[in-house]
C-alpha cells in the first residue's frame, strides 16, 4: 500500500475525549473515528488491525473442531421472552419496534438464538457434541460508553456455543477451548492470564477470564510467582499460614481509644503494628436464630465479599448490620467491636485464627482490648478464607507466592450448564431413546476490543509498538526527500515491489513530507520494521533497518533486505 | 471437513414458504435458516460460500485501488437529518430511540455516514481521489420481506464511494468499478451482465446494474445478439427503422368497430394485420398551452414511461390524462383514438413514423380509420423513441438484434455528484486554494443476494450446482460402505488428508448412511467434484470422479486423484 492512495488520517493533536491510551493512540494513529457516543468508524489502518485480530481467532477456533455460523443482529423479542431475559436484562439490551410494530432486540449475545437453532436442528445425541461459532457485530447499550473501542456501544465480537449429551463432554470441550484461547492471545503476542472467574449470575460450574496485563487495566489478578496459577482477586483462595498460633505473651488489657474509630487510628495513635490487630464486621445471616454474624479479618487485610457471602451462616445476597442494629445488639459502635464477650457466632478470616496477643474493639465505644488471645479471652464459631488475598500470600496452588496485576479481559469462557437449553427446551434423544436437556458451554473474545488491550499493553511514549501478528503493516518503507531523489525514488520502488512479491505487508510512504514527519507517523502508526532509505546509505548500496520495538538500528545491504526481514517476520 | 464434525442440516422436505428455486435449495441444502420474517442464521454450508463471494468482492475492490474501512450499523439521526433522508427516507429506514432518548437509525446505505467521514479527513485535492468500501451487515424494513435472502431485512453488502475533486476523475474511477465489477462476477463463474441504468431518484450522470441473468430475475434486460450491449429494457434505445415509409397504398376509409376497444379487438374482429396498427395513448402535457399531448406507438408495442417522461412536451412525473379528460378535448373515449384530425400536439414513435396504410381509432366512439397515412391523412409534431424495445429490434450498439433476457440485480454503480457532498458540505481546497464540493460515486453489490443469485442460475432438479470459485466445498469424498469396509475407510482416510495437505477445500462424508443418503445430500449441496470410493474399485486401486456440473464419471487411479483435481480446480 502507498500512503499517497491510503487514507492515513494520524492526528497531531490528542483528543480531549479520549481518556486512556489505547483510546488516544486509536485516534491519533488513524486507526478510528467516533460518530457517536460508543459508536466508531475503523479507518484503514484500524481495520487491518482488526482482521488479523479476527483471522488467528477463527483459525484457532477452527483448529479445536467449532464451526461458524453467523446470525442476525436483529432478533426477534420471542426468543427472549422464551429464555425470560427479555425481562431479566437491563436496558443494555436494546430494544425496537418494526415498521409492522412487532418487538426486535440489537443482539448483545446470541445465547437465545443459537439455543432455538439447535435445538431445531439436532434431534439425536449422535449428532453431539457440536460447538459453534460466530464473529460479529454486537450492540450494548452502555450507559456510559467510554474507553474508545475498549467499551463501545457497537463492537466485535466472537461468541461460541457448544452443546452436550453429558457435563463430561462439556468439561471436554471446555479445555478444548481453553487451550484455543491461549493458542490464540499467543498467537497475537499478548501477555495474557487465563484466570479463574466467579461464574456470577449466570451460574455453572466453571469460568475462565482471559486477561491481557496492563498497567491500566480495570481488574485486579493474583498471579503466582511459581507457577501460571491466576485468579481474579476475589476469586483467588487466601491459603492458612503455615506457622502455628503462637501462646498467649501478656495479659489481657483495656485501653482508652476515645479518638480511635478505625484500624490506622490504632496504629498511628498507639504504636501497635497493624497486623496485630483484627477488624470486627457485623453482616446478616442466613438464619432467623442468628440474623447477625461477626467476621473477623486481619487489620491489613480486606473482606471477600464473595467469599463471605458463600458462608453457610452468611445472608445471600450479601449485606453489612447497619448502626442501630448494630448497637441494639451489642451496645457499642463499628469503630469498637471485638470478639471478647461478643454475643454473636464469631467467624475468622485463615490468618485470624493463628494470631496470638492482638488488638480489638472492646464492644464498648471508645475502648479497645490488647493481648487478646483465642481460647482464654475469646471463642470463634468457624474459620474460613473470607479475605482477599494479597501480594507476598502464599499461592494456592502450593508453588510461589501471590503477586497483584492489572489485566483488561478479552475473552470469557462458561460452563453453562442447562440455563438455556432448559428454558428452551433444548433437548435430544439420548441412546436409550430418552429425552434429555442439552449442556451448554458459552466461549466469548472480544475481537474489537482485544485491538484496544494490545495498545494498553504495547506501547510509548511515541505511540504504539504492534506485535508483529496484528501489526497493521508488517514493514514500512521510508524514503527520505525520495521527490528530490531519482535514486532513493528508484530504490524505494524497487524494495516496494521485492517486499510485496515475497508477500510481506508493506506501506510505501511515498508522500511528499519531511523524514521527520514520516518517522513521527510510523512510529505512532506502530509498524514493527521501517526501512529507510536514503542518499547517503546509497552510496555503498545500503539502507537502514529499524525496530519498532527495541529501537535498534542496522545497516543493511540492499540485497539483503528482503531475506532479511522473512527472518525477523518468521522469529 | 468431516460431516460427522459438521452442521449439514439437509432437508428432505421443501419447506411450504420457499417460493423461488434458491430459497427452497438453500433451506434444504442446509444454508440458511430463517429466525423471523426477513432475517436469516446463516449455517456454515452458506456462510463458506458467502464468506468466498466476500473474499472475492474484497480482492477485486483492492485491486481496483479501493480501501476498505468499517462504518457502524448503528448511526445517529443527526446525519440523516444532515442529508434530507431522515424526512425523505421511506419506513424501510428503520429508527429507534437508544436509552438516553437520542435517535438512530439501522443504516440501510452509509452515504451520509461516508461523507461525514471524508470531511472531516480530506481537506486538500492532493489527497484525492479517495475510494473507499466497506463489506457489512445492512438492514432495510421491507414491508415483505420475501425470497429467502435474495429480498431479505438483514443482509450483507459491499458498498464502496468515491470522492473526487472533478468529474473527470469521477468518470475515471467510475471505469475502474465497472471493470472491477466485471473481474468480480467473471471469476465467480456467473453469467452476467452490465447493464445502462436510469438513475432514477438519486441522479446523476451514469449507472450500470450488474445482472445475474437466470430465467426466475425479476428485471427484464434487453441484450445484442452481436455484441455485449445490454441495458434495461427500461433504458435500451429502440432505433428507426432502417426502411423507407412506403408511399399511400389506399384510400383514407372509415370503419364501424362498436365491439373494438383494444388492439385485439381490432385485429381479431377485422382481420388487419397487428403491426399495421397505431395505439393512441392521451398524457399530461408539460405547458398550459397544450395540457394534453398524444403519443403513438405501433400496436404491438408498449409506451417507455421513462423515455415519454424526458420528452419536453410531456409533464413530470408521467400521468395519463383521465377519461374526462380525453373527452371533453376529443369528443371520443380512450378506445376509438387516432391521429386524424386531432387537435392535440402528436408525437409518435419512430416505428410509427415510417407506417403506411394503417389503422387507427377516427376520434368518434366505435369507430376506426383504415388505410391511414401520413402527410395526406395527419400530421404528427414529432419523432422521439418513446417505446420498449422488443425482441428482434436491431440493437443501439449497431450490431444484431435485441434479445430479451431476465436477470436478478446484484450489483449498482452510480456517478452520485454532488447530492449528498452539497448537502453535508464537504468540500476539499482546490490547486488553487479555493473551496470546492467534492463529486462522489458510490458502487454497491449483495453479497448475499449473490449467492441466491447463482443459485438461481445454477441448478437442476438434484440441487444447486456451484461454480467452482463460490462452492461451499470443492470436493467431497464420499465412502461406500466404509463402515463394514476398513479397505474404504482407509483409502478414504488417506485422501482426505493428502486433498487437505494440497490446499483443496474437502468435504469427508464419514456419516454412516446408505450411499444413496450421501449421493443425494452432495448432490443437493451441490458440490463440484466427487470422488466415490467403493470395494470394488479398490481391487484395482481405482475410485470413481463424478462432475456435478456435467453429470460425466470416470474412473481414476487412487494415486492420481489429487494431480486430477488440481488440474480440474485450475481449470
Amino acid at each position: 500500500m502507498r500512503t499517497s492512495q491510503y487514507l492515513l488520517s494520524t492526528l497531531k493533536e490528542t483528543p480531549a475525549d479520549a481518556e486512556v491510551k489505547s483510546h488516544q493512540l486509536m485516534m491519533r494513529a488513524g486507526m478510528v473515528r467516533k460518530i457517536a457516543a460508543g459508536l466508531y468508524t475503523w479507518l484503514p489502518t484500524g481495520l487491518r488491525t482488526l482482521r488479523k485480530v479476527e483471522a488467528i481467532v477463527r483459525q484457532e477456533m477452527e483448529k479445536a473442531g467449532a464451526v461458524e455460523v453467523s446470525m442476525p443482529v436483529v432478533q426477534p423479542a420471542e426468543l427472549w421472552q422464551e429464555s425470560g431475559r427479555w425481562e431479566a436484562y437491563g436496558p443494555e439490551l436494546c430494544r425496537f419496534k418494526d415498521r409492522g410494530n412487532r418487538d426486535f432486540v440489537l443482539g448483545p449475545t446470541h445465547e437465545e438464538v443459537i439455543t432455538a437453532l439447535v435445538r431445531g436442528e439436532v434431534s439425536s445425541y449422535k449428532q453431539l457434541p457440536l460447538n459453534l461459532f460466530q464473529i460479529q457485530t454486537k450492540f450494548r447499550d452502555e450507559v456510559r460508553p467510554r474507553f474508545g473501542v475498549m467499551r463501545g456501544r457497537e463492537f466485535l465480537m466472537k461468541d461460541a456455543y457448544s452443546f452436550h449429551l453429558d457435563k463430561a463432554s462439556l468439561e471436554d470441550t471446555y479445555q478444548k477451548m481453553h487451550q484455543a484461547y491461549c493458542n490464540t492471545f499467543s498467537r497475537m503476542g499478548l501477555d495474557f492470564r487465563p484466570v479463574v472467574a466467579d461464574t456470577g449470575s449466570i451460574g455453572g460450574s466453571a469460568s475462565h477470564e482471559f486477561q491481557v496485563l496492563a498497567d491500566s487495566g480495570e481488574d485486579l489478578i493474583a498471579v503466582s510467582t511459581g507457577s501460571d496459577f491466576a485468579a481474579n482477586v476475589e476469586m483467588a483462595e487466601a491459603m492458612a499460614p503455615s506457622a502455628e498460633r503462637a501462646a498467649p505473651g501478656a495479659e489481657l488489657a483495656l485501653l482508652d481509644t476515645p479518638n480511635a474509630k478505625t484500624i490506622d487510628d490504632l496504629v498511628s495513635q498507639f504504636g501497635i503494628a497493624i497486623d496485630k490487630t483484627v477488624k470486627t464486621l457485623i453482616v446478616k445471616g442466613a438464619s432467623e436464630e442468628a440474623p447477625l454474624v461477626a467476621l473477623l479479618v486481619r487489620g491489613d487485610h480486606e473482606l471477600n465479599e464473595i467469599k463471605a457471602e458463600k458462608l453457610p451462616q452468611v445472608a445471600s445476597p450479601f449485606a453489612f448490620a447497619d448502626e442501630a442494629a448494630i448497637r441494639a445488639a451489642i451496645g457499642a459502635g463499628p469503630g469498637s467491636l471485638g470478639p471478647v464477650g461478643l454475643k454473636l457466632p464469631v467467624i475468622v478470616d485463615r490468618s485470624v485464627a493463628v494470631m496470638s496477643d492482638f488488638a480489638a474493639g472492646a464492644n464498648v465505644d471508645g475502648k479497645h482490648h490488647t493481648n487478646v488471645n483465642w481460647d482464654r479471652d475469646a471463642q470463634f464459631a468457624a474459620v474460613a478464607d473470607i479475605r482477599n488475598v494479597v501480594a507476598g500470600d502464599p499461592s494456592p496452588c502450593g508453588q510461589g507466592t501471590i503477586e497483584l496485576k492489572r489485566g483488561i479481559e478479552v475473552g470469557h469462557i462458561f460452563q453453562l450448564g442447562t440455563k438455556y437449553s432448559e428454558a428452551m427446551k433444548a433437548t435430544v434423544l439420548s441412546e436409550q431413546g430418552k429425552a434429555t436437556v442439552m449442556e451448554m458451554g458459552c466461549y466469548g473474545i472480544g475481537v474489537s476490543r482485544v485491538v484496544a488491550a494490545a495498545i494498553e499493553q504495547n506501547h510509548d511514549d511515541k505511540g504504539i509498538i504492534w506485535p508483529d501478528a496484528i501489526a497493521p503493516f508488517q514493514v514500512v518503507i521510508i524514503p527520505m526527500n525520495m521527490h528530490k531523489s531519482h535514486r532513493v525514488q528508484d530504490a524505494a520502488e524497487q524494495l516496494y515491489q521485492e517486499l510485496q512479491a515475497a508477500g510481506i505487508e508493506v506501506l510505501f510512504d511515498d508522500r511528499k513530507e519531511r523524514p521527520g514527519v514520516m518517522f513521527a507517523d510510523m512510529e505512532l502508526i506502530g509498524i514493527p520494521h521501517s526501512i529507510i532509505i536514503g542518499e547517503r546509505g546509497l552510496d555503498t548500496n545500503e539502507v537502514e533497518y529499524k525496530s519498532r520495538r527495541s529501537g535498534d538500528k542496522d545497516n543493511l545491504p540492499l540485497d539483503q533486505v528482503v531475506a532479511s526481514l522473512k527472518a525477523k517476520l518468521q522469529a
